[in-house]
Formats: C-alpha cells, structure tokens, sequence
C-alpha cells in the first residue's frame, strides 16, 4: 500500500510586509513541490515509524511501542483536526530528541514534531515508511514547511476515512472540495508546530494552488487567467523575519503618516495586480501587454519595500543584474535576502534566461525557475509518477 | 570699478517629482558658489563687452557698437526686470552665434544670450569685463545656471541705482530684503531665456539661501537650526529631465491610486524632514538623533523615487557603496543619473569620509562635499575675497 504526494511551494507576488498593516497581498503557488511517499509496512515485517528525509539524508525511526508510550494520552486517529496539546508537544519533543537530529540541521526538529502529530492523530500507532523530497529550499521564503504538511497530510488522509479517493485513478489527482478544506486545517495544525503562529498562507496556497488574495485575515482564491512564469533566485542570506517585521513597525511609529500612504500604494499595486492576473486575455490586451503591467508594478512594489527598509545588498545586487537584461524583480518574503523574484515574459528567449542565470549563479546565488499559480496538492496511487 | 559676486548652487533635499504632482519639496543651497567678477574699463582703454568663462577658457567679446546695433530697441537701462521680447531673443541669438561657440559647449549658448540680456538691460551698454568660475558641475541638477543668473544679477545691481549697496564694506556683505527680491526677479528672468519655463526655486534659494519648501508653486523659507553636510556624488550620467518627468506621468496614469498614495507618501516625507531641520536643538533631541531621522526620510524618499522610475544604475552603484559605510543615500533632481546626495553626520570621521569618496572615484564619479542652508547670494568689493 503506497501513496505519493505533492504540494507546491508559493510566492508572494505582492503585498508582503503591508499586508502586517492592513493592506492586501497576493500569493501564488509554484511548481516546485514537496514529495511525501507514504507505504505501510506489510504485516508483521517491521514494526516502527520510519521518517526519511532523503535531501539531506536523514532517516529517524521510532518504535511503534516508544510512540504508543509517550502519546497515550491521545484517542483513536481524528477525523476532525486538532491543535496539538502543550502535553503532547512535551511527549513529541521527547521522541525527537531521541533521535539526535545533527547540530547543524536543528531546524528540522520542529517539522519532525510536526510529522509525528500529523502521522499519529491521521493514522494512530500504525508501522510505515514516509519518504519525503523536495524541490524547495529551507527556510527561504518558499513555503516549504507548508508544502510538506501539505503533501503530508494528503498521503496520511489518503489512507484514512476521513476523505474519499479513488485508489485506481492512475496519475496525478486532485482532492475534492470538501477534503481540500479537511487536509488545509490538518496542515495548518503542522505549521502551527512548526511556526508557532502561522499566517495560514502558506498552507493554504500549497493546498489550493493557483493564487490567493489575503487582506487582514481574509483569503480570496483568485484563477489566473494567464500562464506566469519567474525566476526565483534564492540570495542564500538568511534573515530574521521578525526582526524585518519589527523594523517596519518601528519606522511605521516614527513616521506614521508617510508609511501609511505607503501601505496605501502597495494595497493598491496587489489589486491592480490581482485584476490584471485574473481579467481574461482579450484582442485588446494581450499577454505581453500585462506582462509589461506586472513588471512596472513590481518595480513599483519593489520600490516601496526599499522605502520600508527590507531590502539587502544581496537583494539590489540580484535586481541590478536582471536591469541589464531588461527584467523586473522584487523581493518576494520578508527581504533583508531571502528570494527575488524576476518575472520571465512570454517571449523571452531560453538564451537571454540562460545568461541570467549564469551571470546570478556566479555570484553565488541558486537560481529556479517556476510557473506560477498552478495546481495544489495532488496524489498518485502506486508506482512512480 | 570692481565687483565680485557669488551665488550659491542647490540641492532637492526632498520632493523632486513629486512636487510636479502637487506634493511639497524641499530645497536647499550648498555652500558651492558660482563667481562673476565684473570690472569697467578705464575710460578710452576699450569699448567692448568681455565674457570670461576661466573653467572652459572660453572668451567671447563684442563691441558696444555692435552690442547697440543688435538691440538698439532696448530703452536705457531698466530699474524693473522685464521679459526678453522674442525680437530681442532673435537679436541676442545672432550676437550669440557671431561668436562661435565650439560645437562640444553649444549647450552654453543659452547662458550667454541670458548674460548679455541681464547685462544689457541693467547696465545698457557699458564696456565692462565680466569674469565667471564655478564650483558647481554644470547641468548635474545643482543649480550651476541659476547660480550664474544670480551671481551675474548681484555684480551688474551693485553698480546700479536700484540697489543700495556700502562699497566700502570689507569681505563678503549681503543685500537687503528689498534688493535680493529684486536680484532674484532679474536672475529669474536670466533663467526664462536658459530653461523656458524653469519653477524659480533654484534662482530663489541662490538668492536667499538657507531652504525652501515648495508646494505647487508657493514658496516658504526655512531657517536651519542644525549644520547639515552632504556628499553630492554627480554620476556625470546626462539625463533628460524631460523625458523623465513624462515618465512618471505616464506612470501615474496607468496607476492613478498606487501613485496618489506616493505622492502623498512623498508630501509626508518634505514635511517632516523640514520640520526636523527647522526645529530648534533641545536636550531631548540631539543633533545625532536628528541625523537618524534625516538618514531615514531620505532612504524613505529614494525608495519612493525607485518606485516611481527614475533610478538609474549608476545611482544605485552610489547608494550600495554608501550603504557599505552605514550612510544613508538618495538621488537629487532628476534621476536617471545626475547627482546623488549622501549625508555625512556630524560625528563621522574624515578618514571614513575619504574612504568613501574614494572608492566612490574610482567608480569614475565626481564627489563633491558641502555644508547644506548657509547664505545665499554676496558681494564683494575690491581685491580678492
């Protein structure tokens, strides 16, 4: 019994930083995914939990009877999702400490606690092998830790009652409404182990797919009307989010009146950008023609993010070079390094894309190209795909 | 009979573009003069009208006869500024180009015909030297045109009766209230033959001084309270100022809202910078804490500049090596290229200061150091100053 899972990473076409102070933010998936493999051991063979983490070639396991012990507390597999008890985030802890998780890849605990709840309150005390790879940087701004509680929560609701599959379909399918709904809460309870308190962004995007506008806790899914597709270079600085976002608030004191105008102008530059991705191409207006739209509005955005004070040297080195071919870039996340984003038209050539990227990567920083606002989480039944 | 007269140049402290959208700017002079030195020959020793350019060692001259030939329409020498008529515009234009300007400083002509309009109509046709230098790079947006209108005005109303002035005072001496409105009048009209139609606030703060925040067309003076030092890096970048202010239009009517909140982001940002420069020391707020503000306003203001389009590579090369030293950076004036302002606090130390207009040289651009707000227009009569 096997079940492979994707779910995508996401962007945040616009928005980001204001969106804190009210004003409305655009995010789209990508097509890079997180792949979660699901199989359960064949009766009587093996009697543990097994978590591979093949990217980085890791693999923790825990006895069936180690996890029963410490998770007694917990009921028979959920069917509705649950905010894991500051109980059993001790008992989880304890089990991931177990596993001596190397110094330098100490982040990963939290995601492995996450993996533990999702996979018992799912699945119970049940022996398996879940292998997990990704396409998706850590910690960079790309809803990687969603797209794997996403993809995780797929694979383990699969296998349970609480959503409705069809185990012959071959390929690639899609959940349905309903259980879409189911998997996104399950994942949020994962990002919340993982982040505390998460926007719901993420996890949201990487269930749905395609794009979603977001205003002060409010979430409208948004279809685009055209194909988009960026390139995404990962600067590799690594940054404090919440040291970005409490440098905003702190000059949004200082200067109130400015940095609400501010806030105003980025609110106005994600609906235009919305209405621009959603509108459907016409005779009138064609892709390029938008495309040349979304261009000016990042640069505006981008401009307006430097006068919140969230770019980075590494973030102006990445947009001078993309000026040199003519392409517009901005950040896209918390700044202060992290990615950039550099819309790629339609009629660009594979040459001119291949020059970019050489020139960035030889600055040092990972370049990848995504479309954008595509499908959400899918599962493929048996075999590879 | 001897006069010398200096003007000083200016900077966009902020507002520039902005201000063509109805948000107020702030200007102000920098203590880089323009110099004209204007001396009559001694009865019967020439009958000619000199003009020195000692920078360009350029001289042209005209004798009076022809001077009195070309415009023999013009009344005695006028106590009110008045208007060149086209007629005469027409009549200077052929004195200007008996002289043959060399084809690389064509883009003088227009400074000459102004200089022979100022010099006409104040002092009729009188033979005289008139001797100009500068400190101010030319066409970089510091005002170098408005300063040689200004000085030029100063020199030919000392030896008119439309000012009164003490020959006999020693060192630099400034006009009265009265005089400089009528000074600033005349250099205004210098500047109409040079620009077209220029807004007046540079040959305004070349005759004041000091700042002045400008909003859709009313001017008010500021008094600084605190010393101010700039670096003005010029990028020797030529730019069309033309082209650039259409430009932002153009971007304003494609995003009519997200521009607005820019603007008005904009009018914030010059109000509060003159509220910070005009208010007095207190214990509470030190200089120090005062530069931070400043510092903060400005890169606020560069980013809103970024957003409206009119940064340009070499600017953002100025502002990543300022950034390297912590000093906070925006371009002036136009943009695209020109000249970009970085403050120096008053407790860096000169070896920093050095290093970075070092390696700000060696990136082939002209640095510049300047106190910002001090006097405007003065005069000097016999010997050196």
């Amino acid at each position: 019994m096997e079940v492979k899972a994707r779910a995508p990473g996401k962007i945040i076409l616009s928005g980001e930083h204001a969106v804190v102070h009210g004003s409305t933010a655009v995010a789209a998936s990508i097509d890079l995914f997180t792949y979660v493999t699901l199989s359960f051991a064949t009766a009587g063979n093996d009697d543990s939990v097994k978590l591979q983490l093949k990217d980085m070639a890791l693999e923790f396991s825990w006895p069936i009877r180690r996890i029963r012990e410490a998770l007694s507390s917990l009921a028979a597999p959920s069917s509705t999702p649950t905010s894991c008890s500051i109980e059993s985030v001790k008992s989880i802890s304890a089990l991931v400490e177990e596993q001596n998780i190397p110094e330098a890849k100490i982040a990963l605990a939290s995601g492995v606690s996450a993996f533990l709840w999702l996979y018992t309150s799912i699945q119970g005390f049940k022996p398996a092998t879940v292998i997990v790879t990704s396409d998706l940087p850590l910690g960079s701004g790309l809803g990687s830790s969603a797209a794997f509680c996403v993809a995780l929560s797929a694979a383990l609701l699969a296998f349970s009652d609480s959503v409705t599959v069809d185990t012959k379909l071959q390929g690639w399918s899609i959940f349905g409404e309903s259980d879409l709904e189911l998997l996104n809460k399950w994942a949020y309870e994962g990002e919340k182990i993982i982040h505390g308190k998460p926007s719901g962004i993420d996890n949201t995007v990487s269930t749905y797919g395609n794009m979603i506008k977001f205003r002060s806790g409010n979430l409208t899914r948004i279809k685009p009307s055209m194909p988009l597709k960026m390139l995404i270079t990962n600067t590799k600085v690594g940054r404090n989010t919440k040291a970005l976002v409490a440098g905003v608030s702190e000059r949004t004191l200082r200067h109130p009146n400015a940095m609400s105008f501010v806030f105003n102008a980025v609110d106005s530059i994600s609906n235009e950008l919305a209405n621009i991705i959603q509108s459907p191409a016409s005779d009138d207006v064609s892709i390029t023609q938008k495309e040349e739209k979304l261009e000016e509005l990042m640069e505006m955005n981008q401009g307006l993010l430097q006068c919140m004070g969230v770019s980075h040297a590494s973030i102006e080195t990445v947009l001078r070079t993309t000026l040199k071919y003519k392409l517009a870039s901005k950040l896209t996340g918390a700044g202060g390094g992290g990615c950039v984003l550099t819309l790629l038209p339609s009629l660009l050539s594979r040459t001119v894309v291949d020059k970019v990227i050489a020139e960035l990567e030889s600055c040092g920083f990972q370049c990848l190209t995504a479309g954008i606002g595509g499908n959400g989480v899918e599962i493929c039944f048996g075999g590879s795909s």
